[in-house]
């Protein structure tokens, strides 16, 4: 009804996260198609809405990623897409620092061209298997044989949903190395408010006039909220009910998916 | 002199750290003796104080502990070492909880009276290698998956020192889980109130007239003071000079070595 749908009016531009809202990762295949979600994506670009992609992904490069996500059915091109490597690698040059990776295997192309020699900071990511005890150990090391230790994360997910079960993220392995080295993270990618403010500045949509649409409650909701967006959780992905009941978030709507989400706000365009 | 010593005055019992204060661990051989503690050990036995060694080694059973100890040359037995596991083990059974264990190989016989079936709870300590992503996640299932997740740590310690560097400790993965679980962990070992307790009720000695000598100056010295002891940190295993400004924790002395300390001491009874 109308009144059930006030939070989808007067938007002109959509933030989608990615995993969880698209797709579910893992499997053999890379991941399933969450239902309705690459037709949804098809009626977003036909309505003139404008639309990118906002995502923690760090296990590949986006090119990588992207094709996947082709593979998968969607109409998805990289330069549609926001994603933490390159916001780290804009801030590296910025401040001259040269970083030890403790990463996938697949994300380190997109620190080419990046200075990686004598290393004063330690960028971490969603390294998946290769968080072993001796590659984060090593990441430790670095950190704490710096005068002053500066650690980057890309995103400070707790955990993310895959075919065969919850997978830990890298907030995890962020916490871990800032208790280790009594030092605080500089977060870069959701839900650090200068990643939503530079994925609002490519889609050239002010954020009260944007609806965020994610799985996590904290990354994607309250992350977007502070930037002065409006943010809808997918009950698909990582979502539990418990979300509902969070004690700082409180999503502007639920919705079942992310073809529900797409059908209410065109509804009222 | 005299007036330097203060802090050594009315002692009749000691309790001894072990990593850092007698061996330096790691290497082939399992570790070196640091110099001058061997014969430090000897002369506190010889003196009639009351004497128990205190750790939150969780890398082996005490017997195995116990027994390369003594193979570097240290008069030490099962009986005199006041470790987390046992402590563990009294908490499960006390409470009916039946863990799934992120522990060292080593460490797992200290658990064989423990029903392990069914996990209601996870123990996490000092499991090195056996840290691998898989590991790790498959603990971080079974914790996000209880109704009411129970979270117990072996220590908390941020680090320590081996033969060829610094090693990523339990308190590390402590961090990593009770991030990404929502949880805060229970304590067993150092710092814990009811552990430094159990150490001094072993020994018969009260509070005010017992010293603790450690290397960490949070989980020795800082537990050791919170629970009324004096406290006295050498300067050998983990200690770096940057510990001297540390916030909260000011040792009631400091001491090159344990040899040192035990001079001191035996000086004044």
């Amino acid at each position: 009804g109308a009144k059930m749908a006030a939070w989808a009016r007067g938007v002109r531009g959509l933030l989608l996260d990615i995993s969880g809202v698209l797709y579910d990762s893992g499997g053999s295949g890379g991941g399933v198609p969450i239902a309705g979600s690459a037709e949804a994506v098809r009626k977003i670009k036909a309505s003139g809405l404008k639309l990118r992609f906002c995502t923690n992904e760090t296990q590949a490069t986006r090119e990588k990623f992207v094709k996947k996500l082709q593979g998968l059915g969607f109409d998805i091109s990289v330069a549609e897409v926001t994603a933490p490597a390159p916001a780290a690698c804009r801030l590296l040059k910025e401040r001259g620092l040269r970083p030890h990776l403790l990463v996938h295997d697949d994300l380190v192309p997109e620190f080419a061209e990046i200075d990686k020699t004598n290393p004063n900071c330690v960028v971490v990511g969603d390294a998946a298997e290769n968080f072993s005890y001796a590659n984060v150990n090593e990441a430790f090391r670095v950190l704490i044989g710096l005068e002053k230790p500066v650690l980057i994360s890309l995103g400070r997910g707790r955990y993310y949903k895959e075919t065969d079960g919850l997978k830990l993220d890298v907030g995890a392995y962020m916490k871990a190395l800032e208790y280790a080295c009594d030092v605080e993270a500089e977060v870069v990618g959701k839900p650090a408010k200068a990643f939503f403010e530079s994925a609002l500045a490519e889609m050239g949509v002010p954020p009260q006039e944007a609806i965020m649409i994610g799985d996590d409650i904290v990354s994607d909701v309250g992350g977007a909220q502070q930037c002065g967006m409006r943010a809808v959780q997918v009950r698909t992905g990582k979502y539990r009910p418990c979300d509902e009941n969070h004690p700082q978030v409180k999503p502007d709507a639920y919705v079942n998916n992310l073809a529900e989400a797409v059908d209410v706000i065109l509804s009222q365009l």
